[in-house]
């Protein structure tokens, strides 16, 4: 491009439904935003043609034509080194989509890069949120799964392939680990994420004799919502679900620790919402788990972005540097 | 300095009985070596003017006073940010030695950097070793204890504190784990260090009843090498004890990948040079172990540097950039 800095990136989140994008500006103030479906083409071309008449038209309508400085994209199994979308599970359009390439070419050159859903959070959040000047930390997406983003030196961590920060399929200590969709046992995420709680709930409810009002829904239909609603009303059981995973995530968090010592921790999505009945049991594990030099040093931070916003934010962050 | 590179850098070593230094050139051939003792003074200053006279009249030995770039200092619980030794629980001079300041004043300036005997393996083998290319790498030293040293970028990652990259104390996936000497249980130097094999052989041979060699040796002064000769011998039980110590390395490093997907790990130390004994059962639990999208990708590499070069050649590597 013309080399001068311009005031405003897109972000693109991708998700399995709907395609969310958003005109930003360096302050991370949200300008315009708008959204397309995921799945109304099996062809990643015309999906495309649809996104750029989406994003397209938000320009115009902003009267920000040319004032853009790059493209973010977060895509689930999106690889930052080669600009594609590698093997997505839920995604339509076939094994490898070079994303970056095409996006760019259809903008007439313009700077584009990807990353995945939890990396493009962590930039988020480095640029316009709860790790505004960090260097070191470390993103924990708490969602139905456990999604990470690593931050070293101020960098995102992407490893020889694009795909460094699994945190959520790192094994936790405990005996006879849950079996999960990956096919290994015991990862973080079979116990630590919305499905993780709900596992938990169920078999808390078999080998525990207690009342609970969690007994009055049908066992297969017991959401993560609902442990947190019994917890909240004062039940004893849904609590001690919330004790587990906060004790469990703690300890994990804790060994991540040995690796790259972070600043601070900071926790997004649905189960980072419970608040208290998560933290207070987290941070007391935590603590506890620590290696002593790492004693009372890394923070856990709870991110600061609104819950809507923050995926098309960290996926603009990432348009700034394209 | 005068902003002119020079050819060679002093490596300086310094261990719990021996400080090593030596003169190394940009190819990693070690021009001359040679040692003091460390704890001949419980004052740094009197111990620094020791070393001070060694260096110097090493120099002036092979004509190389002011051809030196910098020095490159390995110490344990150095800190690489602080330039300093901090708490090292088996040197003399106190809690905190400010060992780059006071090194580079009595060399009249020369540019001094410092850091753990770990991360200086890590940066050795990059520089001179079998990581030579590698940005993206994990040094596990596997000694008395078990050290690592990790890459990512083609930086060593120090972490918020200079303590980044502690993997001997993350925590493997065993129930009732093994009590650490840092207070905590079952961390992985309690299992897969030189130590940890003892402790196995001591327990196999309580729990287990078949014969073996190691029944000849009084149980509390087995050693690691009793083990490997055993194996070696052909004897069954000590078979069990590096499959046993193979597997759990295993799938400790297969976690790792999970945080920063490195091209390799490098295996440095005693166990190390037990070679196919150890590698044959840890590279099967590795690659079972691994996250599916990891597999087949990152190599496990033995270091290719003499065990007696390699801490003054990777403290050295430090001296490059000091």
């Amino acid at each position: 491009m013309d080399g001068i800095k311009k005031n405003y990136v897109v972000g693109v989140d991708i998700g399995g439904t709907n395609t969310v994008f958003g005109i930003v500006d360096r302050d991370g103030n949200i300008i315009d935003i708008d959204s397309i479906k995921t799945k109304k083409h099996d062809n990643f071309d015309d999906y495309l043609k649809d996104l750029h008449s989406g994003i397209t038209a938000l320009l115009e309508k902003n009267n920000l034509v040319g004032e853009i400085q790059g493209i973010g994209i977060g895509a689930p199994s999106a690889n930052y080194h080669t600009g594609r979308i590698e093997n997505a599970a839920n995604l339509p359009w076939g094994n490898i989509v070079p994303i970056v390439e095409k996006t760019s070419k259809i903008f007439g050159g313009l700077p584009v890069a990807v990353t995945n859903d939890a990396n493009a959070a962590a930039l988020g959040e480095m640029k316009y949120g709860v790790a505004k000047g960090l260097k070191d930390f470390i993103m924990i997406t708490l969602g139905t799964g456990v999604g990470s983003g690593i931050v070293v030196n101020g960098e995102v961590v992407y490893g020889r392939d694009g795909f460094a920060g699994e945190l959520g399929h790192a094994v936790v200590i405990r005996p006879n680990g849950r079996t999960c969709g990956c096919g290994r046992k015991g990862c973080l995420e079979t116990y630590c994420s919305a499905s993780g709680v709900v596992r938990t709930a169920r078999e808390f409810l078999r080998e525990k004799s207690e009342s609970s009002l969690l007994r009055n829904i049908p066992e297969d239909q017991i959401t993560s919502k609902d442990v947190y609603d019994a917890a909240k009303a004062g039940d004893k059981l849904a609590n001690e679900i919330f004790e587990f995973t906060g004790e469990l995530l703690g300890e994990a968090l804790a060994d991540f620790v040995t690796f790259s010592s972070p600043e601070a921790f900071v926790l997004f999505g649905g189960l980072a919402k419970s608040g208290d009945l998560l933290l207070d049991p987290l941070k007391k594990s935590f603590e506890k788990s620590l290696l002593f030099v790492y004693r009372q040093k890394p923070e856990i931070l709870l991110s600061t972005l609104k819950e809507n916003d923050a995926a098309v934010l960290g996926a603009s962050a990432l348009g700034w540097d394209a």
